[in-house]
């Protein structure tokens, strides 16, 4: 990235720095930013879609605006951070999906009276992160406005030949797996978590039965998942207690509340933002992926999918070997 | 559509009203609304990519607040006319490079406490677009915040072996050609204009040399298209006053500020948001696109593109043949 910047705020000089700034495109990149379109050349293919927007004082709060923010909220976020957080919550659904992503567009709304410094590290974050992770910038927008700072992230990506792993598909009888461990995401695993983009194909190309990416809490994806598997069959989910992996940050989140061991697994429970992957599969596959695993995050088993009888809760986690309903608790960032 | 709607404001609820409310999707969709990512099926083609975000009190004042709204800023827009204009932005823009519309992704943002009735008419105006312009409602995002509606659209569309038109590529000597008339579009055609589908994809497929939609007014967009053009050989381009093609909305604007016919032809040549094709093209071409034009929307030759000479304005108009310097004055909705 060079050093020389803008030096009025004109949307239209940002715009013009912005292309000096891009990162190189894919070669199936035609026309970039700058025209009314992006035009990239596709193959016949399954093509991923997705949108995402990201919001101040929601997703993020921005570290340098002078506000005391708790340490139970974690660290505030740097521009980049923000722009790499945009980015990355698209790669994760792409993930979720086994897609292979291509292209990025974002628009961007920028308050009112924002620095140069904010819309260009901003954007850096934006392209770097793109760079990273092989995506191509094609497209953009940017305006003002009297209101927090927002960044909508559209992303496309190609499946190359690989099934899509949906959230529907979960079967009696199969393993409740994810990668990493969980909780406390808010202490600044929220704004630098590696999207699971490899795993995430590997695992649909194994042929997982149901996958969704962990962003509301292990809780309330795991419901999502019953709910969406349960069309033909009413499926529900039995997690050990002792199998889920709470993370060093649940713990630390936890200790910083004054509270022990069971608030760590409320935490992996319940807090969301991981972005993980959470996978449902068939015992024998189960076995061969963690055979073949090549990646350095583990994979763990922590559950088993069962029918559903009548009244009984969709998600239950044995304590001891005792039942009880897990309840859905939203995660919510408390701003 | 169904006379049902959610009881809660919940944002799941919303969610599943809305995956129970959608349009008729392409037979190309795979995966739609409500997994991680939406799956389309493509073929070997080039594809344009799009983004947009319309902001209330920016590109739209919603008509049911209460808020008395001056003649000269027309009438307030209903919840459906702002989803179909965060619709038709983008499918202008399409229109402008030759491409036929295919999927859409839509991420609105509602301000806390808003109503059922806004956000249900709101996705019924994005839903009904979308179905007329046969695009297939891909996915989507909602979320609440203490700020303005916001809705950000993506959007995707196939060239179909069409040569995209690029804002680059004007010549001396070239035509330079409009669709439609202009000015006065806030009057009411900024929410109900017709995006230029077809007649964007005749004109691209006749080889155009270069192509945009007015969006930000004519002295504007044609001034990006003499930049964008001028990488290799500077352009610019001479206007007729007495050939811009003047709207009826632009004379009844004139009249409402109290003036006349030269403060007409100023809305013509300065207002923005009339999604009219502006269009630069050989001369021969255009007498073949004159003689073949199957389309109810007249076009309208109104200058033609020069060398630029040093210290020339880019962008002149003629007057009783005499030639000054055409000012970018970039459209700014006066809310």
């Amino acid at each position: 990235m060079s050093k020389h910047a803008p030096k009025s705020t004109d949307e239209f000089d940002y715009i013009s720095w912005i292309r000096s700034e891009l990162p190189p495109a894919s070669p199936n990149l035609e026309v970039g930013p700058g025209d009314d379109c992006a035009i990239i050349r596709v193959e016949r293919d399954r093509e991923a879609l997705k949108i995402d927007t990201t919001i101040e004082d929601k997703h993020f709060i921005l570290a340098d605006k002078g506000k005391k923010i708790a340490p139970t909220l974690g660290p505030g976020a740097t521009p980049e951070e923000v722009g790499r957080k945009a980015i990355t919550r698209c790669l994760s659904d792409m993930a979720a999906m086994g897609a292979t992503p291509s292209a990025a567009l974002v628009s961007v709304t920028l308050p009112t009276g924002a620095s140069v410094a904010l819309r260009e590290k901003l954007f850096i974050g934006i392209a770097k992160t793109c760079a990273t992770y092989g995506v191509t910038l094609a497209g953009g927008d940017t305006q003002g406005w009297d209101g927090p700072l927002s960044i909508t992230v559209a992303m496309t990506g190609m499946m190359d030949g690989v099934r899509p792993a949906l959230r529907a598909g979960a079967a009696p009888g199969d393993v409740v797996a994810i990668t990493g461990s969980l909780g406390g995401s808010i202490l600044g695993k929220h704004l630098r978590f590696e999207p699971r983009i490899a795993e995430g194909r590997f695992l649909a190309d194994k042929g997982v039965s149901a996958m969704i990416d962990i962003s509301d809490g292990l809780s309330g994806d795991l419901t999502r998942i019953c709910e969406e598997s349960g069309m033909r069959f009413a499926v529900g989910a039995d997690l050990a207690a002792e199998a889920v992996p709470v993370s060093k940050s649940a713990r630390r989140l936890a200790k910083l509340e004054g509270k022990g061991a069971s608030r760590a697994l409320h935490h992996a429970l319940h807090d969301g933002e991981d972005f993980e992957l959470l996978f449902i599969v068939k015992p024998n596959r189960w076995k061969k992926i963690v055979q073949e695993w090549p990646f350095d995050v583990p994979i763990r088993a922590l559950g088993m999918m069962r029918p559903l009888r009548k009244g009984e809760p969709l998600v239950r986690i044995l304590k001891k070997g005792e039942p009880e309903a897990l309840e859905v608790m939203s995660w919510v960032h408390k701003l």
